[in-house]
C-alpha cells in the first residue's frame, strides 16, 4: 500500500492508499499505540456497506471492537449527537488509549474527530473516509467539529487523527451526485496548488468519473499530499491554509441562502469557485482564458455553475455569517492562473457588487 | 508585576502575579493579538465583586467588554451551559480574533476554557482565577473542560490561555472553606517537588492563613511556577504531568462517593494526600516520619485528615471509574520524601486493601 505522512511533529501521521484494502486496516492500526478496544462510528447505510469487513480485520488484528451509529445526515452533526457518542463511550468504559475509528463521509468524520477530541481531553482517532470528499478533503488536516443551529462547524476543534486509511474502492458505492460533489473539491486542489493536476483531470476526466482505479488513485494521492503541505505549513489556519477556501466564501453564502437543501457542498463550492474565478477576472487579477477553462472542466463534469438568485444584499449578509469573516472584510482567495491564487481583503458588498 | 512565562512554543503565555492589580488587567490584554470585543465569563457573585474593575480596565484600553454569566456550582459545569454560551458568544457576533476572559474559580475558568477551545474551532482566552485553586493549579496548564452526569470533567480539551492574570487581594473575599481547600493544592506542590516551599508552608501557615500580602504572593508564585515547568516538560499528561494528582485518586474515589456533596475538592485531596502518605509508609517507599510531617501540617490548616467509612470494594469500583485509570490498574503517586515523589502502578484493589 502506498503512504504518505502528514508531518507535523509529535502530531504526525500517515495517510494510507489502496484499492480494495480494506481488509487490511487491523494490520495498519494494530502499529500505533492504542489499546485493543476500539469502537468504530459510522452511519447505517455505510455500515451496512463496509462495518463487518473493517470489523473483521480489526479483530483479526486482536482488536475488540464496538459500533456506535449515528444517523445519516448533516443534521446529526450536532452537539447533540456527540453528547449521545459521550455517553456510549463511557457505556462502553472506554479510556484514554482506546481508539476511535470514523468510518464514513465528512459528517462523521467530522463529529467522530470532534468527541475523540473532546473525550477524556483528547483519545486517538483513525480516519476511514468513504467519499471523494472526505478522502480529498475532511479526513485529512484535523478539522473536526459539529454544526449550531446558526451555522456550520461552529463548534469544532483542530485535532488530527493517527491514521488515515484510505481504500478508493469503497467510491464505487457513492452515488453519482455524491461523487460530483467530491469532484469538484479536486477540481479546486488544481486551480489553487498544482496546474498538472488540473491538466489531468482535464485529460482523463471521464476516467476519473467512471472511478478507473489508477486514475482515482492518483487524483486522490494528489489531493491528499497537496492538502499534507498545506497543513503542515500552517496547521490551525493562521495564513496559508486559507487558500483552500477558495470557493467556500461564496459557495457558504450559497448554502446558507438555500437552507443547505437545495445544493450539496461540492455543488455550491463549484458555483463559488466560478464566481470567485470571475471575480478574479474583474479585479484584474487573471484572464478570461482562466476563467472559461476553470468553467468549462466544471460544466463538462455536470456540476452546476450559475448563482442561485438572490439580491446583492442577501449575498452580502450570507457572507458575514461565515465564521473566518474579520471586521475589516472577506480575506477572499482570487486565482491568478491555473495552480496559483492570492489573497484580497474585500468587504461582503463589494463582492455582492461584483458577483 | 511579577510574571513568569509558561514556555510551551508557539503557544506560550505568561502569568502574571500582584496585589490590588485587577486595574492593570486592560494594559496587560491589549498588549495580546486579539480584537477589541471582549466577553467576561462570571458567575453572578464573583461578578458583583470584580466585573466592573475588570470591565473598566479593559474599557480603558479600548476593549468593548460584554459579560456573560454562568450561574455558580460545579453542576453548571456542563455541556448543556457550554451550548448557552455558544449560543450567546454568536448573538453577540464572536468572531476568531476575540477573546473570551474567565474571572472566578475553577467552575468558570474550565467552561469558559472549553467553550474557547471548542468556539469557531478556538478563540483566545484569559484567565483572572479568583480562588486560590484556580489561582495555584486549575488556571494554568490547559486543562480545560466540563462534566457528565457519570464523572467530572470528562469532555473536555487541552488548549492554553492567552494571558494569566492573578491579583491575590482578590482572595480576600474567599470562604474560609474554600481558602482551605485551596491550600490543600498548595501542600500538594510542597510535597510532589519542593521541599522549600513545604518548610515554608510550615513556618508561615498562620500569616498565609490570615491572606498575608507577601506570603501569599510568595506561595501562589512558587506553585505557578511549579506548576508551568510540569506542564512544559508534558503538557498534554503522558508522564510527569501525572505527578499533579498525588492524592487525587484518592481524592475523586472520595468526592464521588460522596456524590460531591460532602467535601470540597480540597478537603478530598488533603485527606488522599494523607492516605497516599500513608499508603507510600506501607509499601516501604517513606519513612513513619514523612507521613506524620504532612499529616502534621494538613491538621494545622483545619482540613479533614480522615477517610470516609466505606468498604474496600466501594472504594476499589470508585477508583476505577477514574478518567485516568487504564486496564492495568492506577498509576498512583507515592511520597518518597518531601519535595520528591515516585509513581507506582497498583491494582484498586491493592489500594483498597492498604487504606
Amino acid at each position: 500500500m502506498d503512504k504518505i505522512i502528514v508531518d507535523l511533529g509529535n502530531r504526525s501521521y500517515p495517510i494510507y492508499f489502496g484499492y480494495n484494502t480494506l481488509d487490511d486496516v487491523g494490520k495498519v492500526s494494530s502499529k500505533l499505540e492504542i489499546s485493543k478496544r476500539i469502537a468504530v462510528v459510522t452511519n447505517p447505510s455505510i455500515g451496512d456497506l463496509f462495518f463487518s469487513t473493517v470489523a473483521g480485520s480489526l479483530e483479526d488484528s486482536g482488536f475488540n471492537v464496538s459500533i456506535i451509529e449515528v444517523p445519516d445526515g448533516e443534521k446529526h452533526k450536532s452537539l447533540e449527537w456527540a453528547s449521545i457518542l459521550y455517553d456510549k463511550l463511557i457505556t462502553h468504559k472506554m479510556d484514554r488509549k482506546c481508539a476511535l475509528v470514523a468510518l464514513g463521509g465528512g459528517v462523521v468524520g467530522d463529529i467522530t474527530g470532534f468527541v475523540a477530541a473532546t473525550f477524556l481531553r483528547g483519545i486517538p482517532f483513525i480516519q476511514i473516509p468513504t467519499t471523494v470528499l472526505a478522502q480529498v478533503d475532511s479526513s485529512v488536516g484535523g478539522k473536526t467539529g459539529v454544526n449550531h443551529p446558526k451555522g456550520k462547524n461552529l463548534i469544532g476543534a483542530f485535532y488530527q487523527p493517527k491514521l488515515v486509511f484510505i481504500d478508493v474502492s469503497t467510491l464505487q458505492t457513492l452515488k453519482r451526485e455524491e461523487l460530483l460533489s467530491g469532484l469538484a473539491e479536486v477540481i479546486k486542489y488544481g486551480v489553487i496548488w498544482d496546474a498538472d493536476l488540473f491538466n489531468f483531470i482535464e485529460d482523463n476526466l471521464e476516467k476519473i468519473l467512471n472511478l478507473d482505479q489508477l486514475s482515482v488513485l492518483k487524483v486522490v494521492k494528489k489531493c491528499c499530499s497537496i492538502k499534507a503541505k498545506v497543513v503542515e505549513e500552517d496547521e490551525r489556519e493562521g495564513g496559508l491554509r486559507s487558500i483552500l477556501n477558495f470557493g467556500h466564501t461564496i459557495g457558504h453564502a450559497i448554502e446558507a441562502l438555500t437552507d443547505y437543501k437545495r445544493y450539496k457542498h461540492g455543488e455550491a463550492v463549484a458555483i463559488g469557485m466560478i464566481a470567485a474565478a470571475n471575480l478574479s477576472v474583474k479585479l484584474g487579477v487573471c484572464s478570461k482564458d482562466i476563467f472559461f477553462r476553470i468553467k468549462a472542466l466544471v460544466q463538462r463534469t455536470g456540476l452546476p455553475t450559475e448563482l442561485p438568485k438572490f439580491s446583492k444584499e442577501e449575498y452580502a449578509r450570507a457572507m458575514k455569517m461565515d465564521k473566518k469573516i474579520g471586521s475589516s472584510g472577506v480575506k477572499f482567495v482570487l486565482t491568478e492562473d491555473i495552480g496559483r491564487v492570492i489573497f484580497k481583503t474585500i468587504s461582503t458588498e463589494e463582492v455582492s457588487n461584483l458577483l
